[in-house]
């Protein structure tokens, strides 16, 4: 009953005419063979799989959920999982973006974005699986010696293999400095791992006929902390010479998690007792690799829950097309009909606007911290390349954090479109809610995407990405020549300026109190994100052509002109908040949380 | 693993001094009776019933459900219901609040409400089943004949007989006037009638022996509209001579909906194939009586979200105490621990802080507008009446939007809290996030509730219940000397003053356009609730004494002042959105939904 169609169109919009990601990666090394076509061509294949393999599994694998059988530790994938994930790999979608020289197509991390977003629209349960296997190959790729990018790296690419990040454990969820897993040196460059491992995605299943666990542990002279943890590789089945697989190793899910939702995703227990490991990298280094893996997932959860939105609006659409309840306060539109369609009603629109402005607004932003993705590793010159780096690593908690907040409240709206239907589970609109609402938790918290921003990006880092990022607000208004542009675009340019003071106070405030930086950090985040996508918006708009079709380009604005008038304003509650310090939250007792 | 500790002080604080409940019935006719030791003895022993009788079936009852037999077209409800349910009915709870004539105990329904907030948090699905019979019983009480009144209000207030509201149909849900079943004349007070129902609560089960459906349905002669519709009583059962059950009437459960949440409740498709009905009140005068129910239930619903948000939010505020991760910003806190217990960090305690401001000045709100319930009913002066019905129909939909839409936010924030553990269903968060959901929809809308605030009861009736509330409002300010309460009341009466003229503008933009109420109604809705809150807080704050303990009194304090900093801004982005009016919202056309 839930509708899903790739939504091409904007998608290739934002690409090309918003982002122009071919001009600016084509001259770059590896982007000789890009053009707009091979791309389109790609998009669409994409579309294809997601709507006509993924999507129709979705409802099903939520319906069936994983099976564990106890005895054999093994983890049974809901029914066409298997089948859709081969498909999957024949299609060669697993090494997309992947490097030519481990078997991968090295297309940009922007593609791999856009086909990923349609892939967790589709069904976002199977899409976790592969999303795994992409923090591993990110690990392996930066952190893995030549040997193991031969030996692991490639059969990911290939798709015969997928792969998991093993951090949380029972009491080490945000604060993986609490780790306790351990490894055990056998001499040489093998080590035994000994450890349980909660919560891991991907941890046990049918897919692949292999799984690369990295996980993080500890050798016997580690320091205490952060600082004292290392990555390792444990492979499901040991590697053999000639990467034929061994002997299975001391690896196994000790159960599968009943969850919300995301029930076709086999989020396991995973036991180490006494497993075979290689070490990723230098030894106590582990929390760098782990970050490589992290920051790569973080935006890949950001585009889950832009798939979700997008797929929650375009069915909250319909609805609110087809559904004839009542007449509009101003007089019947359909008199032909027994009532009016409820897209009529004004707050029917205001729910639809508000996923739509967040939904297009923030594919542009996701979009546009992914090709700063591709610039850091693609662009031959340093100076470039820092500047992506520090963009990227800036733009990554807002995309991860206000993507997934946005997909809370859009599936909230678009359930709430629907009315009672919206609740009942034959709809799909209940498990898009159901779905999503992992998504603010997993791959850091949004209260550990606000410290990052806040307290690393801005205050540690000295904002380097931050001011890249104003610099080119600043550049593309001082561009706007259109008036009506210009007067959103002025509207901007004074929530810029506040964001810099508010910035600055902060930075202030923090030297005096670390607190204050904890009390501000998630509605600092908001603001910011709301002030990103307003710049996304005008980016929007100012990519739009006299040729495009005028009901889309008046939507295009009536939508954005929507976004500034009645959610930018949210920032002022934000603001408030700030402003209000840590006292409006560190002054309660203990004990004062309690009931009389 | 979910806890649930009725909240008995502060449901006598707010009742006995915030609202000083006693004093006020206690010298009306039916309050003679009415002391706060006996109030207090039902209050315990129905927390008593919560806690243990209902709080143990909360997650069973969710992970069985409910089940439909397709042949004999019955339903079993989850394994315990039934008993809880004779216990319910041993204990003299079905009756509470009825008068005593029809073998009530004639409580108050403000202390009815405080009962059923602690059955709803206990047991939100098992709760279901008597919140739809206390609709039932109302509408009978006020529009039921004597002989009505005989047959059926007595055996529901027993609680041996159940009721359901049957209003809803595939075609007309937030429109009553599209309804199409039909009540064909067999000639006397007998009727047949044909239709199908949805969405039917607690339509089929096997907790009572008959179950009395009051069904809108229109007669031959019925005018089209929503002033065709007629109330009729459809007994499960039909009822013989001295109340004995007779065979079974032609009304039957077609199937039951699976849902997001809710799980033990019935949710039954009614199919009524010529089922003997008889009129309650004058033909075509259904939906006034159905408002007498719908009122009722509307509070109630109110009350469901007060209940879900109290539960989350003690579950919230043990794991913030006991789960350690990471260090206080600034400077260990817990330095014989591996960590600090998370709810040192500030933006947890943002978290919780929401929790609790919304959950106890919510209380106080809801609290209130059922004591004007009472008054409406039991003032022997018939100003005084009019004043508290006009005060209880300003506040319903009130307490009805807001406290569903905070459980919302406040059943997402605790389920934050517990970071990964909220996802898995073992801790039982998610449950309470997936029962909130229906809150917010059914028994009308948050955009139906907004509807009737504005178009309504602002400005149909002239805003009569608005300015009671305002003038008690302005009563509190003036009376308040205490200089730090002063400080919150300086500001809570800018609020005020800013409402009044928010209220004029729109009433004069109304007159203009009416879809401009359309545009506004949600936010104006979220305004109102934010000051309502903000006086609730106050009340709190002057009920305060220098006998209760220093840390909850300082508790108290501090959420306050974290209220009017935090929350109460909320205001102005509610502001800007109703400012920006309808053309926000209504010049993009139609097409421009859609993508390009």
């Amino acid at each position: 009953m839930n509708l899903y169609a790739p939504p091409l169109s904007d998608i290739r919009f934002v690409l090309h005419r918003v982002l122009g990601f071919v001009p600016t990666l084509s001259h770059l090394p590896r982007g000789e063979s890009l053009g707009e076509d091979l791309i389109d061509a790609v998009l669409e294949e994409a579309g294809r799989f997601a709507g006509q393999v993924l999507a129709p599994l979705n409802q099903t694998g939520d319906e069936e959920g994983c099976h564990f059988d106890r005895e054999s530790a093994a983890v049974r994938t809901p029914k066409g999982f298997r089948e859709a994930y081969q498909r999957f790999v024949e299609g060669g979608w697993s090494g997309l973006t992947a490097p030519g020289e481990f078997g991968g197509q090295d297309m940009p991390l922007v593609l791999g974005a856009a086909v990923e977003e349609m892939l967790d629209a589709a069904n976002l349960a199977w899409s976790t699986y592969p999303l795994l296997a992409h923090g591993a190959k990110e690990a392996l790729l930066h952190h893995g010696s030549a040997a193991q990018k031969e030996t692991f790296l490639r059969p990911i690419v290939e798709g015969r293999w997928l792969g998991t990040m093993c951090l949380t454990e029972p009491h080490a969820g945000s604060d993986l400095g609490l780790l306790k897993t351990r490894a055990e040196p056998l001499g040489g460059e093998r080590f035994a791992l000994h450890g349980t491992k909660i919560f891991i995605t991907a941890g046990e299943h049918d897919l692949s006929e292999n799984i690369v666990h990295l996980v993080l542990a500890r050798l016997p002279d580690a320091p205490p902390g952060t600082k004292g943890i290392s990555l390792f590789i444990v492979p499901k089945f040991k590697v053999i010479e000639g990467g034929a697989l061994g002997e299975r190793n001391r690896v196994f899910a000790g159960n599968i998690e009943h969850k919300m939702g995301l029930k076709g995703s086999a989020t396991c227990v995973m036991n180490f007792d006494g497993a075979e490991a290689e070490l990723v990298g230098e030894p106590h280094q582990g929390l760098r690799a782990m970050f490589t893996m992290m920051n790569t997932a973080r935006l890949g959860v950001g585009v889950q829950g832009l798939g979700l939105m997008e797929r929650a609006y375009q069915n909250a659409l319909s609805y609110a097309r087809e559904r004839l309840q009542m007449r509009a306060l101003g007089g019947a539109k359909r008199p032909d009909k027994p009532a009016d369609p409820i897209i009529v009603h004004p707050d029917v629109r205001r729910m639809l606007l508000t996923q739509k402005a967040l939904i297009e607004g923030g594919r542009v932003l996701a979009y546009a911290a992914y090709l700063q993705a591709d610039l850091r590793v693609r662009h031959p010159d340093q100076a470039a390349r820092d500047r992506a780096e520090a963009l990227l690593s800036f733009l990554t908690p807002i995309v991860k954090a206000c993507l997934t907040e946005w997909a809370v409240e859009c599936t909230y709206h678009a359930l709430q479109c629907f009315g009672g239907h919206g609740y009942i589970r034959e709809w799909g609109m209940e498990q898009l809610a159901r779905d999503a609402r992992i998504t603010t938790i997993y791959e850091g918290t949004t209260q550990i995407q606000a410290l990052d921003l806040l307290g690393r990006k801005i205050l540690q880092l000295k904002g380097e990405g931050f001011r890249s990022f104003l610099g080119e607000i600043e550049g593309f208004l001082s561009a706007v020549r259109d008036p009506e542009l210009a007067r959103l675009a002025a509207s901007l340019a004074e929530r810029a300026k506040q964001w810099v003071e508010l910035t600055q106070s902060l930075a202030e405030a923090a030297m005096r109190d670390p607190e204050e930086i904890g009390a501000a950090a998630v509605d600092y985040l908001f603001y910011s994100g709301y002030v990103a996508l307003a710049y996304a918006w005008l980016r929007r708009l100012a990519a739009l052509s006299e040729r495009d079709p005028e009901a889309w380009r008046r939507g295009q604005w009536e939508t954005a002109r929507f976004y500034f008038a009645r959610l930018l304003p949210r920032c002022d509650t934000h603001l408030a908040a700030i402003r209000a310090g840590k006292t409006s939250l560190m002054s309660i007792p203990e004990e004062g949380f309690t009931a009389l």
